[in-house]
């Protein structure tokens, strides 16, 4: 195990982030809340860290896969560490475990608050909230590696764990440029998507935040009652930028670069907008009768559908007073998630096709015994590895997300609140139903069931095995009592 | 298409439900119930369309897993259809619809029932009732095959679609003889508990028709309160004999050979006595309170345990009143079922073990990116194409119930018992939760939802494939359009 190279990159992402810590400040400057001011212990201290582990160079270059996980999972946590201090300093969740709660639920763009009065925290507070989304989104380690020259290595091990989706492919022969690209798409959809608020006479600040909120599929409000207080246009701009976060960020790649027939003929992004059409049709049609008309029906039932199945979590209703019908299909879209490689969560439209597929595969079998045909996917036969992959995949995820049921249940809520808040953490959505439904709130939860569900949302948002990797023995004893040996002679052995 | 075949076996089918019918007469000559009478017409119905079904022999003997997958889920509907008439002309349960429920959730052993007040039944009825789940158990091609001399063909593959698990070994070289192998030792199990219940002063027509009840897993109670009435040794002796019915039916063939050694080394039966232990564990630690002392609580979790983990789904207790982490405990335990080869539905212990294996060898693989392991159970290498069917069961297990669990929504009951409804009809158990818990039934259901429901219940009993193949429209084509074609030269083209 290289780790020192994993200290490196802590150090680094340590750095970042004391760099990040200095927004809110600047936030605080402009509204004068002295809140502001305790962002910069904070800052100093992940500075000082981040220097003294970045101090010395790592031994080897060399850099696997699974260093890529372990440097990944950690990376996130201490994140989350040091993001979740300024909510303690300023009092304003005084409980470290909330505090790291709410800023786990940020940064793996979950959205899921402990918070039941979100209006009374101060802007700086609220801005870093929403800035945590935005971060996460892409993922901070994708963003280390646009900006900071790494020596050398495998970095696509590390994008590889981070990013969503079975299968990540280097857009551009360097993983650098591949992380640049995707982060200059990102920032300018973000901007496009705050200008467009902006027009909606939003004001700046809640145009910023909502947009972070959005880009990062992310779902934190500024508002007690989320987007629900705001017009119907700016509903239908949040609602049209959930769904384009939501598509496979090498759509727009492909885009820019005059490829649109390859991008239109990328299956996933076909299923994806077909599996919201139809949602939204089984709603619209359902609550119509409860609307004050078809617009607002269409206006509920699409941004509904849109916020849950990007996994982003905004709400402008409690469709938790839904039909059961309703309740379902958005339970399901909670499963079903974004496209992979874009910001979202979920099991990821791919994973479900080819899931699908498998089984049509398997029924073909049984008719045409001697037919032997490989799963095909944008006209391309795929990989069976890849489909072994996505089948271990689904379950594991099905496997952790029973187990996390089974821990939350000895709080003794219903089930389906157990259930829900278990789906919306571990696909980072945000609000579940019931007791966890969009006008309520997860501050009721023991501190275990809490540490649970924030195990499920670092889990769901680094797709499950570099986190889980972290448990595994063997990664520590390597970790701890081979550290000083020569790493690349290990590896040869 | 060997449609001719698969013609020869329905009428088989048929008259052997004909003199499963008798008995039902007999039952009622002793009780002089004027019901009996009714039996009748139905057994002569079933005998002559059975006759002119079988007049023919069949013009090939060739016959493939495609066909034996057709024979099998059209047996059971025809099965089922003839076994519901006679509710239907008792006017015990006017409605076509809940008789077929009814008849269904019997032979599929089940035990999901749509009377809310059983005891009102004739005993003839109720001994029909409590029969098809005996029938339904071993599974009525294996008794055919048992008993009626078939000429030829592969039967094996009939055999492979009927049996519960990941793969049907033949016992004996011979088809036949395994089949009657496996019936023997139902019958002589069935026997033993019958004795051992007449020993615990139960009636002779209650013993039986819970030694039914329990030998197929099925929990059709002839009392309202289920087995709550009994004495506790009587709980015992049903709880022992419900986690033996459990078992893999491989296990006791190797005990009666002397084969102890092997039986003891089979890897399932020692994860599903473990899991049994493990729940049994908890259950009772969270019931302690709430029972007369520690022997009653140990009698109800038992009892709850091996009653849902086998997918019997008798009760002596309103487990719906039970803490949410035993109902969680409950639910997957519905999940999980019995072991392969026995009479129990569910997932089956050895799928998830194979599950499970798979995960861990992709943890491995990221720790020791070299190593290439093949899985292995009982101390053999697995072969892939059985970790692959696994894998694939699964995915489609889960998308057949998910979408149940949708269209089952439309009732708009609440989600814990739209959900626990179908999982407690696709694993065969019986109860659920809420509305359809322990002291509740399913005749509140909409008819669609019924038909939902019954679907899942064949499903779940033939393993989802043979019925789904029904669905598609290929099969029909080869069954009628070219019914005449020589089969054998077709099948070379």
């Amino acid at each position: 195990m290289n780790s020192s190279m994993i200290r490196f990159i802590l150090g680094n992402i340590l750095k970042t982030e004391a760099a990040l810590l200095l927004l809110p400040c600047l936030v605080a400057l402009l509204y004068r809340e002295p809140e502001g001011l305790l962002y910069l212990p904070v800052a100093a201290a992940a500075f000082l860290l981040g220097l003294a582990m970045t101090h010395r160079k790592p031994a080897s270059n060399v850099f696997y896969l699974k260093e890529g996980c372990i440097a990944t999972s950690l990376s996130w946590i201490f994140l989350s560490f040091f993001g979740s201090l300024p909510f303690c300093l300023t009092g304003e969740i005084p409980s470290l475990t909330d505090a790291l709660f709410e800023t786990i639920s940020g940064f793996t763009t979950t959205g899921a608050s402990i918070l039941s009065d979100v209006e009374a925290l101060s802007h700086c507070s609220l801005f870093w909230r929403s800035f945590t989304h935005w971060v996460g989104g892409m993922g901070v380690l994708v963003f280390l590696l646009a900006i900071v020259p790494m020596s050398g290595g495998s970095n696509i091990n590390l994008m590889r764990a981070e990013s969503p989706g079975p299968s990540v492919g280097k857009l551009v022969p360097k993983i650098r440029y591949t992380a640049r690209f995707l982060y200059l798409i990102y920032l300018g959809m973000t901007a496009l998507e705050a200008a467009l608020l902006l027009l909606g006479r939003m004001p700046l600040f809640d145009a910023l935040c909502t947009a972070f909120g959005t880009a990062g599929t992310g779902g934190f409000g500024i508002k007690n009652s989320s987007i629900a207080g705001y017009s119907a246009y700016i509903q239908w701009v949040v609602t049209i930028f959930m769904i384009l976060f939501g598509i496979n960020f090498n759509a727009y790649y492909l885009l820019l670069f005059g490829k649109i027939k390859q991008a239109l003929k990328m299956e996933e992004i076909r299923y994806y907008l077909l599996i919201i059409l139809v949602s939204v049709g089984i709603i619209f049609l359902n609550i119509l009768g409860i609307c004050a008309n078809a617009f607002d029906a269409l206006t509920k039932s699409a941004f509904q559908v849109a916020s849950i199945i990007t996994t982003t979590g905004f709400s402008t209703t409690d469709f938790n007073l839904w039909d059961e019908s309703c309740k379902i299909v958005l339970v399901l879209l909670m499963f079903v998630g974004a496209c992979a490689g874009s910001t979202g969560g979920g099991i990821k439209v791919s994973r479900l096709v080819i899931l699908a597929k498998t089984m049509r595969k398997e029924f073909m079998s049984y008719i045409h015994p001697k037919s032997i045909k490989k799963i095909q996917m944008d006209g391309k036969p795929i990989e069976h590895e890849v489909v072994r992959t996505v089948n271990v995949y689904f379950i594991t995820f099905m496997i952790v997300f029973v187990l996390s049921v089974f821990l939350i249940s000895f709080d003794n809520t219903d089930l389906v609140t157990g259930f829900t808040a278990v789906a919306a953490t571990i696909n980072n959505i945000g609000p579940g139903l019931e007791l966890v439904g969009p006008s309520a709130n997860f501050g009721f939860f023991s501190p275990f069931a809490k540490y649970v569900l924030m195990f499920d949302m670092l889990a769901g948002r680094l797709e499950l095995f570099p986190l889980l990797l972290l448990f595994h023995p063997s990664i520590w004893k390597d970790l701890f009592v081979y550290k000083r040996s020569m790493y690349s002679r290990k590896n040869q052995s």
